[in-house]
């Protein structure tokens, strides 16, 4: 196992301009998983109820994912209804249904506890915490969050916050966490507390990656057809952390500038597939080859000569 | 006379979070003159009442913009006022006086009727065309528009549409004027009705730029202190038309893919000086080597390496 993520495996119910899906495979680390096994071994720690289809489980294992850790329990899984109207950058939530999720609570096992890298996924940040607080010495930690943890558990939040190398939020989450107007100056302000990298994620309009040493900002890639915004979020993290463990190894802790802006165009990129169809649809028959392809895409799409 | 700009000159009431002006120099012919000026000589065809101070006709001059296009007439001179909220990508209008400017419809003299490059401000596509027509045979027409007019009159907005090389809209606008929720298919869409290139303005967001044979996503620089995004737009427009003459002079007709990526970033680096201060003041101590640096800057900021 190279990469844990702990965080939700869910089952969607999405309307979008383009279509309904009903009880499709969502969830953080379903979505993370896919896009991260293209390049690294991945384990979810996840708990899902009785009316989880044998055929998602299947799916994720045929893709290359390590299930282990998924937890079956007694009850319903966790469920999301929620639709977008022309404008796919936001998603308005219809119902929640938390089902076993709401006792989510992981106890790692011992082969967990050694992963070198750790995703925590959008879920309470006391549990983000307590999980952190298993890990031995992760070489590296990502962590995403949501609007309902900054308004609810702030300070639990900004507690887990600091011990993370990579904080994966949107805009508007960045702009409220720091009580900012300016992105920017919101950004580096978070970076500030912390984590080694934010990466504020932009939808359509791309991401924004702000380190201490450097800001990069990085276009998507102009899809045509964004079908189904879910899960981008998740796909862009997977992407992102997998690459710089593929390409950092143990040296994870301590990435170039050079690595993290390829990194952060890998993520843009396999997350441009996930919004191609519904659910994680989009991501069933990517290749490395594929995401490579699109990464130089996105490369034609924005170079320019700085010669004026 | 390199550029013909027609368009508005106008005093502008603005509310920013940041602070309030009343009576700044405003208006599209305004923003584009000064921030074209830079590179080329740009005459402006406006009408402005008897209320228009001294200075400002003063200031354009000593920025070198050719002023004697500017017709002082009984009245009032336009006025806009608004105010932007905390998302400055939004401005809201409280209140339009056209005052001189509602029966603007300019002859244009002979010298002005042989001017290469003509840049058409957003007014009444009736009147752009009428000001089209009066061209001799200019080498590269600009447009700029808005959402009234592509409710109101969007019959003859397709008509000037046509007959431009370079079509400014907000994606808000390229959405509306196609009638379709992807931005890049609206914008290919529009680009097939006549316009050589169409520069889809996102604000904080940066530019896309749809041509026939390529598309050229830029991001915006990552300006910290955002404090009156108005004229923004002209002035990238500006920036990009006079970039372009400034290259290419008589060829300005047939521009090269690389040219045109590198008038996007120069229009985009003159608009993120605007947006640094209230009205035009953001460009008032604009020099050509301020604007490189920062198009040095933006290349910093977005570039990576394709190899992943």
């Amino acid at each position: 196992m190279q990469i844990l993520v702990v965080g939700s495996v869910a089952l969607d119910d999405i309307q979008t301009p383009f279509g309904k899906r009903l009880g499709a495979l969502g969830g953080s680390a379903s979505h993370f998983s896919l896009a991260a096994s293209l390049l690294s071994l991945v384990r979810i720690v996840a708990v899902v109820g009785q009316d989880f289809p044998r055929r998602y489980l299947d799916h994720l294992k045929k893709r290359g994912v390590d299930i282990a850790g998924i937890r079956l329990t007694t009850g319903e899984t966790f469920r999301w209804r929620g639709h977008y109207e022309f404008d796919m950058n936001t998603a308005f939530t219809d119902e929640t249904r938390l089902g076993v999720f709401a006792t989510f609570n992981p106890e790692l096992s011992l082969a967990e506890r050694k992963a070198p890298v750790l995703f925590l996924g959008n879920i309470d940040p006391e549990i983000q915490l307590k999980v952190l607080k298993q890990m031995e010495s992760p070489l590296f930690v990502g962590l995403d969050s949501m609007n309902f943890w900054i308004e609810q558990k702030k300070k639990e939040l900004l507690k887990v916050i600091r011990r993370v190398d990579a904080l994966f939020l949107n805009d508007a989450e960045v702009r409220q966490l720091a009580g900012e107007a300016s992105l920017i100056k919101a950004g580096r302000h978070i970076q500030k507390l912390g984590p080694k990298m934010v990466l504020i994620k932009k939808g359509e309009h791309g991401v924004v990656c702000i380190s201490r040493k450097f800001t990069f900002v990085a276009a998507a890639y102009p899809t045509e057809d964004v079908k189904d915004p879910t899960g981008a979020g998740d796909s862009f993290a997977g992407g992102v952390v997998s690459y710089l463990f593929s390409r950092l190894g143990p040296k994870i802790s301590d990435p170039s500038e050079e690595i993290i802006r390829q990194a952060v165009i890998w993520g843009a990129a396999v997350a441009s597939f996930c919004v191609e169809d519904f659910g994680t649809k989009g991501l069933d028959n990517l290749t490395r080859q594929k995401v490579q392809m699109r990464c130089h895409r996105i490369f034609e799409h924005t170079r320019f000569e700085p010669h004026d």
